[in-house]
């Protein structure tokens, strides 16, 4: 039977300009809906597993959209609270080249933010369950959506099941000294830590040198020492990050390093041109984590993940729609993109 | 010169699903711009008038995208301030036949309900104006919106400008208690009252008996006695209200009643095809505005303004992009739709 | 808990032209899917039961698109086998006015076709179901397919399960001889018959006069004596045709009849305006099913279903996406297609 | 063999603003090319005729744009030269109930209009040729293309070829007195002569009664008694005239009167809701000339006429894509518009 | 007076999905038509050749359609019979970066997979014909596909007329035994042949050493041991590949080999930047053989072959929509890609 | 206050294929307007200068959708006249690769050609301006345009404003030598000169050794002594020109070289990754006025408009959409292309 993974956190609508248009020039927007931990269900769906989503959205046709496009992909939605005021929304323009893409947030108020751990049935939705994950976004968008999230980590360790977190930090949601407060008392209750050096920092206080994230230049020496203090303190059993290289917004490099306390994995690195690269963290994560949750090693689960996330560059939209021979197909090595008739 | 009208409201970003498709089909959205407000003025730009809009608006791309659709259309947008959180939407699902268009309404904590009437310029603002127009939705929006409402119409009344209100009930924004108490307080200030019977009632608590707006039946008697109740008490100097029959989402009867306080005239009723509902008030008003600074007689605004009003029912998008001769054609008889080479 | 009604047949891929154009002028299509039963399953999620959709698909990205597509409005495919060579395609170019809509199949050698019944575990299938669905499409697929369709007839039959079908001959797929064979088989195991009086006539034998469906005229008297034939042949619980008035290619009179063996009811007329009239005899069936199963009258089921199918003729795409407070709305009596704010 | 129809005339770009779009709303255009003359060659393909289109465009790309349009859909187009400074533009709004369709032209200086009858192999052109074609708008565009179109009147009737006009004035070409001395030559030259009453006034200068085009109703005796002149002037073979009712930019009524000298037959008068009536006119000129060179009557050809061209308001574009069974299914009276499947 | 080359083979309907969508994503798809021998005769009419094209479609508006899309690019298909069960259809991906592009065929049954040789007037099509070129994928189609491949090839050499054929092994469709046996006896009748290493292997049974297709290396000395075993077997007056190094799908290295038994030539190598490379071996081949049939040396036919087919990687669709000045101008040397205004 | 730049110039309609299509493969155009000077007014509206644009278009909705257009972006068209017989259009086919973009001209008998200098109030035009610029494109136009052009540089230099003219000649529009003796003339009004090395030569006849602009090196000396001969003779204040690097069609190095009459400055160089490469040099243009005319040196004005131009390059359309900060943030040496959150 297949793996259950259980996530929890927002599903956002994305409203995004075609063809590279600015937010000024466009008369339409392509819609879907994703988010961090939404992102991950899905795209564990597409590798047979199952994958569980909880979160609250509003009791309106938008609300349904943002369900129907989670289990056109397979998402076990029905634990997913209706209520709240509004689904949030954020404005993606694409760049390219030294143009960067532009998110516009309107993600405040939205139903996610205004719930209660009792809306939901934690029994119900670990009955059968391997893996939890959320990502340091949920805990960031309001007071009680921090304490549902430290309610799920609780009831999942509880029940035995491993958990996992990506730190991902956002600026405009919260403080660095809120974060760390915040993030710290939750990591107690993770198994997995994902997350780069730039949020080490600003979740969890965690520091190195010499790391310029807008320079995209990679400097793992210092990134390693951070991930030894994290294993220190928390305890992680594996600590994991994608190393990007953004030499433009056209093409990125992409790798990750896994660190499992006792040695560091650092993936093949993939020359990646960018079609969507929205979802990229979420879609290594997702892969490491059905690595892991399959029973691959550390290593094999990163190269996973790792090429998992080089195809998601290439696919349009949040969710990662390659499927497992596709992630498989790459990490065997064939990169040529020749047509599969 | 051509006469300035001065108009102040929300304006908001509408997505529309193309093609009658419902919300939950909709993997893309049509993005226009619009409100009551807004509306007003844009329409009165395209009779070769100024119409001026006040209103505030994100300080953010999606913010800019809102002004530079009404400049497209010519409004001046120079008084319109920016801050505050986030630009309102509304998704809106057009109907056919005997399925209603459906609206979903996401405007709760926009930039113009967070603002104070001393962020504008008034003396800036109405310097060469003819007329002042609002509606009550703007009031209905916050504590705030309603003060800045209160001061706009004063502001008018002092330079001696001529002002109008469409009452616009919106029952998801304020209870009629609420609505009564301070629409009554800005009718003090207002020469021209726009509003069907129902509105009158919910704004204004001013009551006749027989209409049943889910029957699309006429009772033109009732209206009447209420527009007399409503001359007594506020001494408008013209009462309008479009008066609709609707067949269907297809299919509608339109026209419009007028009163002096002295005699009613109802205007032609035109049976139209419809295209686009959205804004149709809101084109009678501008239509009717539009007559009257000119110095139609109250009659002669009114064909004017429900004419308009049938053609924006053609027309996609919230504004109503009718032009003058389009109007003025339609007013002298021509509604044949024969080809114009 | 939520009543379960299973289907079974084929699902395909359609690929309509947009905007009215002909097939020769197009140069994109756009892409749904649907067929009778899934169209079924599809509208019972809207209403909040259980729909379970049981077919057969190619193991590729195609097959895969058309579960998605079903996944996303609810539909539980996880009895859905896979295998075969090929989704069923059929092309749609949607009629105005005089010109009526054409479609072309292309569904011969579907995996559906080429099926056993041994592929599926009817004990999971019907565990919890209350009502099992199919039509004379399935059967007339192939002689594989009508055998899967005895077996699923038979195997509800066995554990209690209300069953119907919608007659729905096809005479590109077989014969009336042949149709009229299988058909009289497989009607010893139904309850729930649904077909006009074209298909009594083609699937079963039973025969009036006076109606001839290229003229839009309704003969009632002779199409209720049909049902008394086929009551008496048959001892069908209820057998329930719709009644179109083809005015033209864009306004259909909608209504229908139904019969419990003592009494004929024959709902409101609808007058439509058309947007998309495929799957309207879906949302017939569905609707009244929705009523049999949660235990309204026949006739209260039947206005259920005529209201549910107005309303799909007003949205594109098989599917029939009104839900059902749109239904209770209509058949309610709110037909004025007022702004839904 | 089939048989061969030769028109001659402009072959244009249409730019056209999609789903009721004004000009000023538009930020795409659809694109297609048409004109009356290449209207009629491509019709007749469609019915298994040799249409043979003759004409001058731009030798770029957009020229030749315009010719694959062409070529697409069957039509000869090897006799087109290649020259000249620019293809014709013109832009098209499609409007709704009671807003009428706007066209703007921008035909000016189009490489037809400059053009010398020697450019043109007459022999290999009319080489068995059964008809020819053209309207009295190409002689309208210039000096020269008048000339050409004498030219080619002349040498059709040289070899024996029937001949018919559309007379099509546009008085945005030429001036009424301008059109009737050069059309009153061409006459002479041809066989069959298809125009309203408005035309037969402003480009040949016969008059009648009663006739308000911006009103829609129809003086058949008015019309009947300018006929009558027209034959006494220039012995026609065959007038012909389509009758529009025009209740708005949604629905007309849509007849044709035919007289051979010695009796009027007037068809079947249609109730079209329209798609896209551009071309209209051309569409009944090809099936009436379709009717009358493969032998039918004048009174059948004109049905087919004029059911060709209902089906024409039906469909986008210039061009009419009815095929020879659809027309002659809707000849038969079958105008139910069921689905044909 | 221009050369005539003759083609036979399938033409598909390819339904791809827009802006690098996957398919379950894709809720349209752009339409349009191709197959090998068809892209070799439309990219020969750009050249100003006459390309006629042999099949067999099925009597529908969707085979209709197909035959309009080769006219629309000048293609004559008078000789393209009509019947059978239905169209071809592909099902097109397009990839980026390392996600390669995929095809889904659903061709199994195709109207030119159930055809007669006698089907075809053997005179008529090849009377004034230049060339006959075909593909190793009609005689894979079906063995009444294969005889009437072998019944054109024997009637084009009876006639003197050169021949050429693209082996293009496709896996999908036969065995490499079923295939080396056809084909081997096809290649009796063949003057050119053109194919790459992996072909020359599973079509004819032709082995070098060292060849791996997803490393994307070049192995010339490997394959020019292979073209030397194929002219001593054959007598094949040239033998020609492409060559591609497959960097990615959206980067490739693309050259050709060329070989008339005496001297090698290896073209200039463009490094091209894809837009869709589906046909590009078409539009070498068809390059190719216009200088052959036009009188260029070898050498000179092969450069023009490969700059064809490296424009034809920036054009979407099957077609190379290359003109005759665009691919002169690219082996005279300017790939600078300087707007040309 | 901000600064006020008036610029001179046509505006013309731009009709693009979408998706890299070719013209005769595309049914639908995107639709944008733009022209040199129009691109300048926008480009500075986006950095908060008050650009007015001063042109004549057709009194038509074709004429009212251009101005609509740069309304939208904030220019002031209040300057613009109507009338005249049609607005200039261009169509554009994207390149890619080594497939150069292709523009068609159809811009004879614009409306901006047919005008007299009489017809604009240059007192109103230029109060308070700051700036004049216009470009070697009108006078190019006809001697109506060229007259126009004089006056309006006579009467801005009058006004003590700083003039600027690009080059930019057009061998489609006048020859070198009518160009040479009418540019030579107009530059005695300018202050500021714009142009490449060719334009040098084909509109003054300064001429440099060794640049072969199909190569796409750079020679910087040869430029570097025309810049000289330049100050020379026309003693202009700043002289610039940008620097392409056409690797191809998708691909560009790009930088500028400005000089003062003492010192030369070579900008930074950027590759970029071509989305839209129309209106470069207009970006260029008004970047490098942006700088001057706010106060910056000339090298840091020229870092401006370079990496204002280079951002161009990856926007839609002619106008540059690139914001004040998004310009500046590029200079400050942030193209790392990370999304901005």
């Amino acid at each position: 039977m297949s793996k259950k993974v259980v996530t929890l956190g927002e599903i956002m609508m994305r409203l995004s300009t075609p063809d590279f248009k600015r937010f000024v020039q466009s008369d339409t927007f392509d819609v879907t809906y994703g988010g961090g931990e939404a992102n991950v269900a899905a795209a564990l769906c597409n590798y047979g597993l199952n994958g569980t989503f909880v979160s609250k959205v509003p009791d309106t046709a938008i609300g349904q959209a943002a369900i129907n496009h989670l289990r056109r992909y397979g998402v076990d939605t029905k634990f997913v609270a209706r209520g709240g005021n509004r689904l949030g929304i954020y404005f993606l323009e694409t760049g390219a080249s030294m143009r960067a893409s532009q998110v516009v947030y309107d993600r405040a108020d939205a139903s996610i933010s205004d719930v209660d751990a009792a809306e939901f049935d934690w029994d119900a939705i670990f009955e059968g369950a391997d893996w939890f994950h959320t990502t340091g976004i949920t805990p960031a968008l309001s007071d009680k959506a921090a304490a549902l999230t430290l309610a799920a980590l609780k009831a999942a360790k509880e029940r035995g099941i491993t958990t996992s977190i990506d730190l991902n930090y956002r600026k405009k949601l919260w403080s660095k000294e809120k974060a760390r407060k915040t993030m710290t008392e939750l990591c107690q209750y993770v198994d997995v830590c994902i997350g780069n050096e730039e949020d080490a920092d600003t979740s969890l206080g965690f520091t190195s040198k010499g790391t310029d994230v807008t320079k995209g230049e990679l400097n793992l020496d210092g990134f390693k020492d951070v991930c030894k203090q994290m294993k220190e303190k928390f305890n992680f059993k594996y600590i994991a990050s994608t190393l990007r290289e953004s030499h433009s917004a056209s093409d990125n490099g992409w790798s990750a390093l896994v660190y499992d306390g006792t040695s560091f994995h650092h993936t093949k690195q993939y020359e990646v041109r960018i079609v969507d690269r929205v979802g990229s963290g979420d879609s290594f994560a997702s892969g490491f984590i059905y690595g892991l949750v399959t029973g691959k090693s550390m290593a094999d689960a990163a190269e996973f993940g790792v090429a998992a996330s080089a195809l998601k560059h290439t696919i349009p939209g949040d969710l990662n729609h390659a499927t497992l021979s596709d992630v498989e197909g790459l990490v065997g090595g064939d990169g040529s993109g020749r047509v599969q008739r």
